[in-house]
């Protein structure tokens, strides 16, 4: 049985999704590296990616509409597509309230943070063109759920230290409000590594139902 | 192919609940208008409406057991009624939250997240009679879409505005658990706009799937 | 028509995996009692029984990955694996960060807390091997449902008096970011309740799908 033109449009258009993924992973980079001054120029790319993102979700869901056949079950490419979305959609929310929040400086772990998110990223949209044999792909959803779990740890301590302080008598030597705005930065870090779990996870689904 | 009766109850249900959110988003602005003695009066209608809409999420699960046929998958009603009820405890633990924090002043953007989510009720309970048709309902959902962009925008530079103060030497002047109640009570409000979202993408699931 | 072994392998497999929150429920409540230089060792205890967890999960999706026929959709199966996961993830979460964090008093409503999620985890675990039955587990979704609602009320009470604290003047006497790291801890219990409440919410739908 041969796959017709139109069903592989959907592994080309959720690969093109998912690479959307990994110019934002690239531009959460350059923010937390450069300047403070130079942020908002970052952070407006990281929008206009997210456009991109935004239309690329809609151009799948009007293929949806208007397929016959779908190489999966709808609600599988739906969810799918949703999924990345929700990933660039937290990417952008980190940039956008680093910016509006006028953060100094980024705690250490956020790097880490944001290497596992450009590793899961670059996972993802290897993954996409994949999904034609989709059980093959049980490394890449492990390793997703792997990340996951290095970037909650990660996550985890960099609360602690933010919350804690260093100061030499053991009291929080760091503005209340200027912890509470970069807890905001960085859960939106750790709520993209979860949006790229339940990616893997619809993908473990999509296995298990033609297991 | 005629509808039964039995299967025109599943649209008067969702109406009647979505009845509820315009209820809902008024008893809002009233909460954030009136003065903080009469809040706690505004947040018991709303705790009442709240009420009401478990009532009304049962009578639909209570429906679904007793139907043969349903007009769609039953999954898909229930996340309707999900949808629907979430959006009334999201506004719900805002006003709950107001309350309960007494909080004195409301950030401005408040009034203009509430006007957002006043207009978001009055097209989710517009929508629902409109499920016989469901296909013809895609301008409910992409409003809804554009609403919650909004109200997301609103969201961030309200906090932004909360969080980086007006005071004249640019370091904050607000307290900052005046802060993080405040906040609390705004995430709500976010949510509520999120969970509107979440019943229009139902709906466009819907629709796809009878395309 | 009789059950084949198969098919009961996957009640003893949810029935292991929710005992598992039977015992976190339990370690939770050693948690906040023991003082607090114990506290690191509880929470490993936590963490390993987490582990514990993650297995079951991945022996329930192995299983769904072998099984030609499943007592119910192989989705509602891999949701139930899937909240049980969740409850455990917010427990062992309240349990890292409460040390992380280094708290050292717990506010009053934790307790109460606590012994909700307590009376919730018996119940799940009492009504896996009941799943044979499900049209018989309405009392378990109905009771799980009711203690989610004490559980969001005592959170609401706890958090209102965290964060207005009780000095004589009526100004908060607590240090903003005590608050704040107690409310994450706080949430994480909150965050256990709800995911109780999914797992009810997943098997109420079997329920009604089977009706």
């Amino acid at each position: 049985m041969r796959l017709t033109p139109r069903d592989t449009r959907f592994f080309d258009l959720l690969t093109g999704a998912a690479g959307n993924l990994v110019t934002g992973a690239g531009l959460l980079a350059e923010l937390i590296s450069v300047p403070q001054a130079e942020r908002p120029r970052v952070a407006q790319l990281m929008h206009d990616t997210e456009h991109l993102g935004d239309d690329a979700t809609q151009e799948i869901m009007m293929q949806l509409n208007t397929s016959f056949i779908t190489p999966f079950d709808r609600q599988d490419i739906q969810a799918l597509a949703a999924g990345i979305d929700d990933v660039l959609d937290d990417m952008d929310e980190a940039a956008d309230l680093a910016v509006l929040y006028r953060i100094e400086d980024f705690p250490d772990g956020v790097a880490t943070l944001v290497e596992l998110l450009a590793r899961a990223a670059a996972l993802t949209a290897e993954a996409m063109p994949g999904l034609r044999k989709v059980a093959d792909l049980r490394a890449y959803w492990e390793e997703i759920n792997e990340l996951e779990d290095q970037a909650d740890g990660v996550y985890r301590r960099l609360l602690a230290v933010l919350f804690n302080g260093e100061g030499e008598d053991g009291r929080n030597v760091r503005d209340p409000l200027t912890v509470m705005k970069t807890k905001e930065v960085v859960d939106r870090l750790e709520s993209a590594a979860d949006s790229f779990e339940h990616v893997a996870d619809v993908i473990q689904t999509i296995a298990v139902k033609e297991s």
